[in-house]
């Protein structure tokens, strides 16, 4: 185990596998590689994508591993799954799928599940993103099915956000209002050719357009992806997709905005791994010395609250702060 | 505000709408609230209802309130929405559908979602039930779309777990074992005319049928619901349905496991409650010092890594119990 972050770093996929399966059983060596191999990354370009189930990631994925191949980049993938009882089978299939470059030296995917812990997905995620980035590979993508705070979580580990949209999907475009608006770098309308891709292009212009911009700020580009019209439509389209990619990245660094996305991953990471020393402490002790047991009973027999009893255990390890300040109404 | 929860104990629909959004909006003096309203609590069934999205849980549910209102039963009805960029729409419609319960006062039907911290929307679950249970409702359902670790959390609120699945999701029946099989009471396959059914209902039966039971012990249902054999046949079968959900809960009470349902409830509305104060406070404490700034900034140098830091400052307000752990390998 000594010597697994040494041979990430040389580019061993068997050490990477392994790594990054200790990582998603929260192993605590784990952890100590992963602090060995921080200080040599940073290099790969992260790609985040997210979008709703069905809207055709993990294909889309597969091209722009091909695209990025051809310009001569090596290839990172993480998918990740968020370990849903319902939904865990697509995945596993997609990762299957991807096999096609399971030959090529040049391309990792790998997928990422979590049991546990809240956050603990994120916190893995980052980690994985590491390892990848450790074994050289100049662009990690990282596809998520965007569902909720937690994989808004997991978006922020990246540089270039893809938000993937099909035509279609009736009321969601409104939705999309709520957090998804802010986090794209770039929209890409999937699956073109069906009905209510224009108007899809035209909802997101709109949005696009409310928002203020400062002069020479990046404005997402809204790119079509068909399948259907000719041959290499598809191949095309993703095309054009890797060169916007490229081009956000380039913008970031002329821009000197990289580190603020460094900035915005680094913060990710270390709220992820403070909320996890931080409460598997508190939470392990509460279990050890009985005391979770006995508040569950106050709880129980309504001699308190969980509300005032969470708050005693703040006040204790932390030392009333929480006590102290004025209950506000 | 301060007679909010009083008002609530009387059944007033208005003060508990008005609980249950301050709830959402994470007031302080919602807090305050439900730890008036805590001691009355405890009273109602707590049903919940999880399911692939497209399972047709709503419809489901509204049924489902139609049969207990016939039973002289009152309803409380809680559709936790994970804010999702992507699907938050669709919960928007479902809850608009309900309305035909609109003006039955024994009826009385919110959607919650939740911005801000991991977790925030268990908690917020939790308190919302309580808000349904000290408003006199005998039955509380809770409707999530199941996707991750939040919302099997969330379902730990109820005392009877309903896992909604429908024919024809292909592999997903493999994926049902890793998490819903422990916690499904009753089964229930909707749209059964569709073609799968059958092999659905095999493949639940043999999974129920790997694990150990005791004698004497609940054996989950599965109850199969169609809608166009005849006329009435969905409601026939919704019927069944809400039999099961009773017994369900007769079982509970006749074999003294009612407690543990209550203690699991009661453990994850602490644990909730328990990260909530803890997180809050260290978080406001490393943002108010400009601390996690400079954890930021030492990350970004490489000068240290996210774990490092993170136990630091675990180390620093829980008094280094991390730091004086061996580490494993």
């Amino acid at each position: 185990m000594v010597e697994l972050g040494k041979k990430v770093m040389a580019g061993d996929v068997r050490s990477a596998s392994r790594l990054i399966r200790n990582i998603e059983d929260n192993l605590p060596g784990a952890k100590q590689e992963i602090r060995k191999i921080f200080p040599y990354t940073g290099k790969a370009h992260v790609v985040g994508l997210t979008g709703p189930p069905g809207a055709g990631k993990s294909t889309l994925t597969d091209e722009l591993i091909r695209c990025f191949r051809r310009k001569g980049k090596t290839v990172g993938v993480l998918a990740v799954d968020p370990s849903s009882p319902f939904t865990g089978g697509a995945i596993l299939g997609d990762r299957i799928r991807m096999q096609r470059h399971a030959e090529d030296p040049g391309v990792f995917v790998r997928s990422l599940a979590t049991r546990g812990t809240m956050g603990g997905l994120s916190k893995a995620a980052g980690d994985a993103i590491h390892v990848m980035d450790a074994m050289g590979k100049d662009i990690v993508m990282v596809e998520t099915v965007g569902i909720g705070q937690q994989e808004v979580e997991i978006i922020h580990h990246a540089h270039t956000v893809l938000v993937v949209l099909v035509p279609g999907m009736g009321d969601e475009i409104q939705a999309i209002k709520a957090g998804v608006m802010e986090i794209g770098d770039i929209f890409v309308i999937n699956k073109a050719h069906r009905e209510g891709a224009g108007k899809l292009f035209k909802e997101i212009t709109a949005m696009l357009d409310m928002g203020p911009r400062e002069p020479g700020a990046w404005r997402p580009p809204i790119v079509m992806v068909e399948s259907v019209a000719e041959p290499h439509e598809f191949e095309r389209c993703v095309d054009e997709l890797s060169d916007k990619i490229e081009a956000h990245y380039q913008y970031l660094v002329n821009t000197n905005q990289l580190g603020d996305r460094q900035r915005r991953r680094s913060l990710a990471e270390i709220n992820a791994a403070v909320r996890d020393a931080i409460l598997e402490t508190v939470l392990r002790r509460l279990v050890a010395d009985g005391e979770l047991d006995r508040m569950v009973e106050k709880a129980l027999n309504k001699e308190s609250d969980p509300y005032t009893l969470a708050e005693q255990v703040a006040e204790r390890y932390l030392g009333g702060s929480k006590a102290s300040m004025p209950v506000a109404e």
